[in-house]
């Protein structure tokens, strides 16, 4: 008689989002007359800028036609879109990352997933506290964090690292057990915080010192506007031996229904004599068959000129956003987090209420949809996640609706 | 320090399509003024069709446009592709399968690899000799194969029910240990033969009496011929308490580059309280956004009157390509197997060669590449794939090679 994975049955609950979708979904059918606007799940809403378009138009008019019909793709991605990647996003940053060393995915979710799996059963990994739950949620599957606690809400087996207002949102250097693998997201979802290359070349020597990778996930590095903070790990020193990177393409050019990412995996990266970059090819090559070969040409569109200029001014569009829930919060006496380098603001519940009565107090009073701040870990409670993704129209509207409440 | 998932290194050797491209290149590279015609690797060659560039189109301008843009599409796909889905493929063949029974994933590679994650790591799989190596691989990755006898060519937790001319490359039900996971191909690849309802109806019928599931790959049931031959496993009595389906547009719809494939997990098939379906879902809504908006729109068109028709004729051009290979093949005195339900040819090698000595032969004195039969397992040994997929052109060329070698 076949078994099912009993990890998959440790996991709590649902999904954050899918239960933020039903509560919605509920709330909307119970109160059709309402409209509600949604600040909740990352879900951007500006249409994709003409560059890409046009680059994806051109690509099907290829499929078309025998002489230009592309079929299976190469396993890591296309050269050409890998080659575009390596030139605007390593080397002018002076990141020494080669074409080969990234990897064309489907997506910066299912990569945070899926990395788990080239790391023994027994690696202990660290993650922050708030974090966006796959990180936790594949490692559970996958057996690897004990038991749970519901009280404390926290894995056995899981090193968390608290971020809060107290050190900035900046996650410490872990004090007592030294984890195999530290998962890292800088722009932070969900607290919008970063830290400067100061700080994470301090993660990178200690990941060197102690034999530990980082997973270092960068999807929403475009949203940086102040100097002092990397946009790659790669910017560290000594990064090449420690640390893996994630990135996407959905916040910095509109694709999360579009779907493209890549990883990237530089050849140093050993443990003896095994690299992990052969490990990830091996299953890329097994488990995955490339992302559409009109994706990736979309991919190219994102860094040509006018692809660049059409996609700042996007960007632009909802850090523009990003102020007005900023200001217009800190104006109402909220206390906000982040928004100055990230699409995310964080902010405190007022009146000690939990980050979900808060949640329900903004849909029924408000009409409006964030995300719990609890949904993302036990530190996240009394907090509350804002994103930027909305219109200009919907984010003013939603902001002056929470001031009048 | 870090270690590494010990099963990946396991695996002998590279995936067998990736060691064909490196030979297939270094013979080019050394002989640059030679045709080389390639009926191995499974990659379709006809664009896509009208109706189908059509809709890629459509889809293309709405994501251009804020009224009709798409962002993360849902978790299991959208209901305009799902539910054509169910009335096409499965209604109209008398199956029932609800809509919310199929989850929409980006190719059935990614599925065949990833299914195995909501199986116990203890549960025995049995696999077809010779087999699509995707199954066994990834059941490798994952620690559930026990150890490899290189002498064999097999591993000791692997149940291998042996498909040869003896059987009509038909697996016997197994007569020892009975297998928890089981996992079926028909029409098969790579020997291209396949099963009657009533042999399919035995399996399921097994499954159920033991408590296995099937996992039953159906991806090039566009090719069936003939009237006995079942298109889907639902067709059988009992099915949606022991079987999944996995399907792919590959073939059908010249998807390979375009990515796009589905598996049905119908909600009866359970483990004590726990469905299998929950399971998947959770895996989609963790570690899977969903397939590309504009894609899921390409999937819909395969389902049109136009598309259908249209594809009725791509698929009807390759069908042409395997009945010139199998009879120029017999015209020639190789003794053929499969073509006819299916895009695969399989032969017996000439003159007691290995597969991949014939492999080497067909390379280097035909500039004809083939797939060597033992790289889909030991009992593929003296046998070779060839496939429909190429052009007219190319592949009646071919044949007249291989009839003046």
């Amino acid at each position: 008689m076949f078994q099912v994975n009993e990890n998959y049955l440790k996991l709590p609950g649902s999904y954050l989002f899918s239960n933020i979708g039903k509560k919605v979904a509920a709330y909307k059918a119970a109160n059709p007359s309402k409209e509600v606007i949604s600040l909740g799940i990352g879900d951007v809403t500006q249409p994709l800028v003409p560059a890409i378009i046009e680059a994806l138009h051109k690509a099907v008019d290829e499929q078309a036609v025998a002489e230009t019909f592309r079929g299976y793709a190469p396993d890591l991605g296309y050269e050409f879109l890998r080659n575009t990647i390596a030139e605007n996003d390593y080397k002018k940053r002076g990141c020494d990352i080669s074409a080969d060393e990234i990897f064309v995915s489907d997506g910066a979710k299912s990569d945070s997933g899926n990395i788990q799996e080239i790391f023994a059963q027994n690696n202990k990994i660290a993650v922050c506290d708030p974090v966006y739950p796959v990180y936790v949620d594949t490692n559970v599957m996958a057996g690897r964090t004990g038991t749970y606690n519901p009280t404390t809400e926290q894995w056995s087996d899981v090193i968390y690292m608290p971020c809060t207002a107290d050190n900035g949102f900046a996650p410490e250097l872990p004090k007592g057990k030294t984890p195999d693998v530290i998962y890292l997201c800088f722009p932070n979802n969900p607290t919008g915080s970063t830290v400067t290359k100061a700080q994470l070349q301090e993660w990178v020597d200690y990941a060197n010192k102690n034999g530990s990778v980082i997973i270092y996930d960068a999807a929403y590095e475009a949203y940086i506007s102040e100097d002092n903070v990397p946009h790659s790990i790669y910017e560290c020193e000594g990064a090449r031996t420690c640390a893996i990177e994630l990135r996407s393409f959905s916040k910095n050019a509109g694709f999360t229904g579009v779907r493209l990412g890549f990883t990237v995996i530089p050849k140093e990266l050993k443990s003896g004599d095994v690299t992990l970059h052969s490990l990830w090819a091996r299953r890329h090559g097994t488990k995955f068959n490339g992302a559409p070969y009109i994706i990736q040409r979309a991919g190219e569109a994102v860094y040509s000129d006018a692809g660049k200029a059409q996609l700042k001014e996007q960007v632009g569009y909802y850090k523009e956003n990003a102020k007005i829930i900023k200001e217009g919060l800190a104006g109402a006496g909220y206390t906000v987090y982040g928004g100055v380098n990230a699409p995310y603001i964080w902010l405190k519940t007022p009146d000690q209420m939990t980050s979900w009565e808060f949640f329900d107090f903004l849909l029924e009073k408000g009409n409006i949809v964030g995300t719990p701040g609890s949904g993302f870990g036990p530190s996240g409670e009394g907090y509350f996640r804002l994103t930027a993704f909305g219109t200009h129209e919907n984010t003013k509207k939603a902001i002056e609706r929470i001031k009048a409440l």
